[in-house]
């Protein structure tokens, strides 16, 4: 606390500018760092002093094209996220200092929002949660297995991306349900990880020379729901797996974000979709607004009795941001990837 | 009647064979005609005399590959085919001579069949109705628009090979459900057709250098159900037209049929199923057979009525089968095509 006091005193704010736009893969480079005094807030406003900032890979889309949710992309802005902070002055009803919130902070240490960007976060747990498991990710896991997957018990559930901020998440929920789950990643190691650490029944590494014929093998049952954070080839083999009636809960491309040609579309669409009756279906988890507040309270339930353990995958320091990005496209992460950015 | 007494005293049957798999494009000499003795019905059998019988364009995935609902491919059997038909003699109970039934009859003039293979049809209607708007067109129609569709009033439906057995329905039933209605057809006359006889709003030739262009014009609301009967470029370009929580019933893939080195799939899936939340699900008609009689009363109440006005189009006589079939695959039929075999 006296050390948040020396820095807010000094008001300088630190700035993880976007440089320039991507030209292929995501760099470092594509970043610079500014530093200017904090902003004032004015009436109706709060200044929010920045605690740790949540990355997601989905965010790389905004960084390219035009098809994107997340609208067209542009350079010399702070580069966007959210963040949870402590309120440092507060000119908004509602708000007083130091209250928890969550906020679209971006890469930066501070930030003025109006009071109703803000959103109040209890402080009986890691506020960093409320960036993964009672953020975002989480309830793109929750909404999107429970409502698009619409899992049953003993339905054997393939999960790609599933070591990540969301697919950690998946496995984990489909398991509460009585779900078989299979896990795609990267590496052996991250394998091994699925296995042990986050419930995972069984895992294959889409690296493996032999991953068709692995993935086969991981699900001798088939595939009753496959959670798609991925896109790409992963699809493409999952779809020779799925059982008839089966769903593909359409979730991110993240194959596909990190490069300015993505691929075509999966063999097998649409006839494979036809002679097996498959749902594949697109969504976005602010579609379920109305329903945040009862999932968040199932999901902290879940956290606080021990049933549900999301894994916070910290980078320190707001410097580290870019690094951290990037990392994270190439399949770095494990769990959701906060960079902590004051205590 | 004697007409058909005097063929039925000859007993003669003829057959239409598989002769060979195409190899590539289905052609008139993969099948040749067999002369036979008429079958005798043996206990709980029943012998029919084939009337009609219809080609469908699903048929030919039963020709090539493997990754079909109707099984491996082979040579030297009858061609598979529903057909309506009069019993002759019945060895079964619950059918008694004159009775009309449908069958699987396949392309011959006589076939047996255990009565639990036969449904009884009413003979308040043109029995080639069966076939059609009451047979499983009709049925696909009306389920796959209705159920997995799920119109609301004043939506845009979007309907490829819009002219067709299924597609000519898909259109009516939308309309009478107060949707706007969009056909995809091949030729500028088919167009004309569509908004002529079979009352769509608007309609689009896919074989137009501008087709791209024409079928963005023609759906200024953008589409809400598209009705794939094709698959293949149209349902590729069809993509870049839906609106968020649009719905794709995917029905067929003619496009797709009559190869043997299937296209690889659309570009945009899974990333514009995520970005505009849209649900693509194939069914199989059969799915719903517990619903089939509801169905058929909706469905029969609409012809009587007039506000469903089913298009047959017929070809006369068994040996022009191969043929129909051929030119049904060149998108040459308007609505169901029938053969007549016998009156």
């Amino acid at each position: 606390m006296a050390n948040l006091e020396k820095e807010t005193n000094m008001t300088e704010n630190r700035q993880v500018m976007i440089d320039s736009l991507p030209d292929g893969k995501l760099q470092e480079s594509n970043y610079r760092i500014e530093t200017s005094p904090a902003p004032e807030p004015e009436a109706d406003e709060v200044l929010c002093r920045t605690l740790a900032v949540t990355i997601g890979a989905g965010t790389r889309a905004g960084l390219q094209g035009s098809a994107s949710y997340a609208g067209a992309p542009r350079t010399n802005i702070v580069m966007n996220g959210l963040g949870v902070a402590r309120v440092e002055k507060s000119r908004a009803s509602g708000f007083s200092e130091s209250d928890l919130v969550t906020c679209p902070s971006g890469w930066q240490d501070y930030s003025v929002h109006k009071g109703e960007m803000l959103s109040r976060v209890e402080d009986d747990i890691d506020p960093a949660h409320y960036l993964g498991a009672l953020g975002t990710n989480g309830l793109t896991a929750y909404f999107g297995l429970l409502r698009v997957g619409e899992p049953n018990s003993g339905e054997t559930v393939l999960v790609s991306a599933a070591a990540g901020s969301v697919g950690h998440l998946v496995g984990q929920i489909a398991k509460l349900k009585g779900c078989n789950t299979v896990g795609i990643t990267s590496t052996p190691e991250k394998c091994q990880l699925l296995e042990d650490k986050l419930g995972y029944d069984s895992s294959v590494s889409y690296r493996s020379e032999d991953f068709r014929q692995e993935l086969k093998a991981a699900c001798p049952a088939g595939v009753d729901i496959y959670f798609d954070n991925t896109g790409g080839d992963i699809l493409g083999l999952a779809l020779f797996r799925m059982n008839e009636h089966s769903r593909i809960v359409c979730c991110g491309v993240v194959s596909q974000y990190d490069t300015s040609n993505p691929a075509g579309g999966p063999r097998g669409i649409p006839g494979l979709l036809v002679n097996k009756r498959i749902r594949m279906q697109g969504f976005l988890v602010f579609d379920y607004l109305a329903e945040y507040e009862n999932a968040k309270d199932e999901i902290k339930g879940w956290i606080k009795s021990g049933e549900l353990k999301p894994i916070n995958d910290d980078f320190q320091g707001l410097e580290k941001a870019p690094a951290a990005f990037v990392d994270l496209l190439a399949g770095g992460n494990v769990g959701t990837r906060i960079v902590r950015v004051a205590d």
